[in-house]
């Protein structure tokens, strides 16, 4: 620690430290107590929802002073549909499988040791996010199932909404016996509780922010402790010369379209020379007729002269919005060299007939989930079959791509002897 | 990046982009090339003796001008059987299982998606170390096994060893057709240089700081990205009112005195109030006799009244020599609360004939391996029978304890479908 004294560093601690006693507790109970306490706490919501919804209207008539746009607005908002879905949400998770006590590995020694590799929690976890306030009960809800404490930091426009999800969450915990700190929101929104809880590494096990490149580069140049990020999904599919070009249509629209505002959506098409000009023309109709604009590269342009002229930033774009960057690559090496230099190891794409081309294509792109012949829409937690999802953390260290509850635990090495000694 | 260019950052920097090269074809070699590599490396090591012991030999010449002890010196000295041993270890690593490629879970969701979890190299890691020559060649070794590129930086008064050494294992690599740039070591050992590779996290995937307190420090105050530690061993065993005496005597004396320099060696003895009388005038008997001065608690003072007074300090020393601190405990409970109040969540052991105790100990203390009924000495690598060990981590995520080969790997999740879309 190399910070000094301040009473708002002070407070901080002080909330770690009531965590770290509390995931001392989580740590020993079973997944039937948990799940109580789950249940507990998605009937507090619905109890509490007028409350909620009180506070929430104090947020919302912040808004405009707090310089919200329309959509941040509308992710603002709580109604009783949406309170319903994040009870809903965690009696969900409640039904999952616990994989805290699950033996990860067993094995005896030619001494008579046994060792069990045990699943266990991680500990107490650090969650800074930005403006949605049902982060606050989904963030913590499956820290929870896993026998984690939180501490949660939201941001200033949600404090009213998070303080009273906060609360309910906690009093159905404490009504289910568990410690209510299993739980804690931090009621300042000052930008220097961030540094605080990235330098508690005494009680901070991990961080994980969710929000924009600010506040990720914020985190990562201050925390003391692991990160797991969630940075830019700059997704790619790749068309090679052996692809079934209806699909590759198909799987280009669909990445591209569907949802064009999420990480895994597609921001970069790359086109195998061999078969740009077939391809591209049919590609470049459909895409039209769903208003995406496109941007080529030199050999693109030859064949749609009315996509706009692609820079090198292109390459780099996550935009999020009904934009695709378009470039003609000489063969699978060219591709996979665009993809391992401009991308973002998130999820990436290729359509093809031929499987010793896929397979090559799945070793050699260095991204955390590679994709053949399906839409890279499929890189999330519940189309993984995980039931709920923290992130895709686009990290290599812990966890890699969609993140579930199994993610969201450590382990320990348990070793049972009858007097063994080494000498 | 925040800092501005340098010379020095620049050249770190190079070796960075050499090293992401190299590790793009790292990650596509079969075991077997890999192995061959490996192989070719301790001939190299055995071939270039004379150049490395010439090498040795300037640094021991600087060794008194650079204030290292006797101690030190004889840590840093190489000679033909410290080198054929070096070249033995490889050969060991060649002879391993290699972990990448594993297939760690596969299943197929209702659309008709295969999603497989592939075991894969984590890609570039950075070790940073002290005094002994021959971490650079364990190190570089156990990552080139696991398809992961090294940048080594080690300590000043090493840096002709090293060298030679990083040169021998790079024309071994390169003779058997691997890139050379699969192990680079920094010939520079100006302290910003860990400043510039713990900055660096566009290169590199991973950091381990191999040293003492005041390196690792640095290293975690600095970097972005994932830092993998090896900090403190204060271990404990806890002698339970149900322990066998002679054995709990027996497991006391080879934790604490089979070797006490290193990390799981035994720190601080509990004893359960109900047995104190009958056990500890024994156990005391039996470490005098090996020459360990005993630090105690006033309990422990009032059974042993030769024992030094133990403070607060001696709760959280990690003595490395033959001292013991020494505290009577009420029960169970506050065993488990002094350990895991005190101790590094290293190693940790109870001796007790019974049961129920010993699985509330194991479930209880929050340590990275704990222990019944075995001396905590077997917290190690070698003991869990992983073939080699990179070091123990006492940290949460990714690995915990002993890490061997599996745990310098990473994975990733390859999708293989027929034209599914999400809309």
């Amino acid at each position: 620690m190399n910070a000094s004294s301040t009473p708002l560093r002070d407070q901080v601690r002080a909330l770690g430290a009531r965590a770290l006693a509390a995931s001392r507790t989580l740590a020993t109970l079973s997944s039937e107590q948990k799940n109580a306490a789950l249940l507990a706490a998605a009937d507090r919501i619905e109890r509490d929802a007028p409350a909620i919804l009180d506070a929430n209207a104090k947020d919302l008539a912040a808004a405009d002073a707090n310089g919200l746009t329309k959509a941040m607005k509308d992710r603002l908002r709580l109604d009783d549909a949406r309170l319903a879905a994040v009870a809903g949400g965690i009696r969900q998770v409640a039904a999952l499988t616990d994989p805290v006590g699950e033996i990860m590995d067993d094995w005896s020694r030619p001494n008579g040791i046994r060792i069990q590799q045990v699943r266990v929690p991680i500990g107490v976890i650090g969650i800074i996010y930005e403006s949605r306030p049902n982060v606050t009960s989904d963030a913590a809800v499956l820290c929870l199932k896993t026998g984690n404490a939180t501490i949660l930091r939201g941001g200033k426009e949600a404090i009213h909404s998070n303080l009273a999800i906060a609360a309910a969450l906690r009093a159905g915990f404490e009504a289910a016996g568990l410690p209510a700190d299993a739980v804690q929101l931090i009621d300042n929104t000052d930008r220097e509780t961030v540094r605080h809880m990235a330098e508690m590494d005494d009680y901070l096990d991990l961080i994980i922010p969710r929000g924009g490149a600010g506040l990720i580069e914020t985190v990562v140049s201050l925390a003391r402790m692991p990160v797991i990020k969630h940075y830019d999904g700059i997704c790619h599919t790749y068309v090679h010369r052996d692809a079934d070009t209806d699909m590759a249509v198909a799987l280009t629209v669909d990445a591209k379209t569907q949802k064009p505002g999420v990480c895994n959506a597609l921001e970069t098409l790359l086109v195998d020379a061999t078969i740009a000009a077939d391809f591209l023309p049919m590609v470049a109709q459909a895409l039209r007729e769903r208003g995406v604009e496109l941007r080529g590269c030199p050999r693109t342009r030859e064949l749609l002269p009315d996509a706009t002229p692609a820079t090198d930033a292109d390459w780099r774009a996550e935009y999020l919005d009904l934009i695709l960057a378009v470039r003609v690559v000489d063969d699978l090496a060219a591709a996979v060299e665009h993809i391992n230099t401009y991308g973002s190891r998130h999820s990436d794409c290729i359509v093809t007939r031929d499987a010793a081309a896929a397979e090559r294509f799945l070793a050699e792109v260095d991204s955390a989930a590679v994709f053949w012949n399906t839409s890279t829409r499929f890189s999330d937690g519940e189309e993984f079959g995980f039931g709920a999802e923290i992130g895709i953390s686009t990290d290599k260290l812990h966890a890699r791509g969609p993140m579930g509850l199994r993610e969201l635990t450590s382990y320990k090495y348990l070793v049972r002897g009858d007097g063994q000694t080494k000498a």
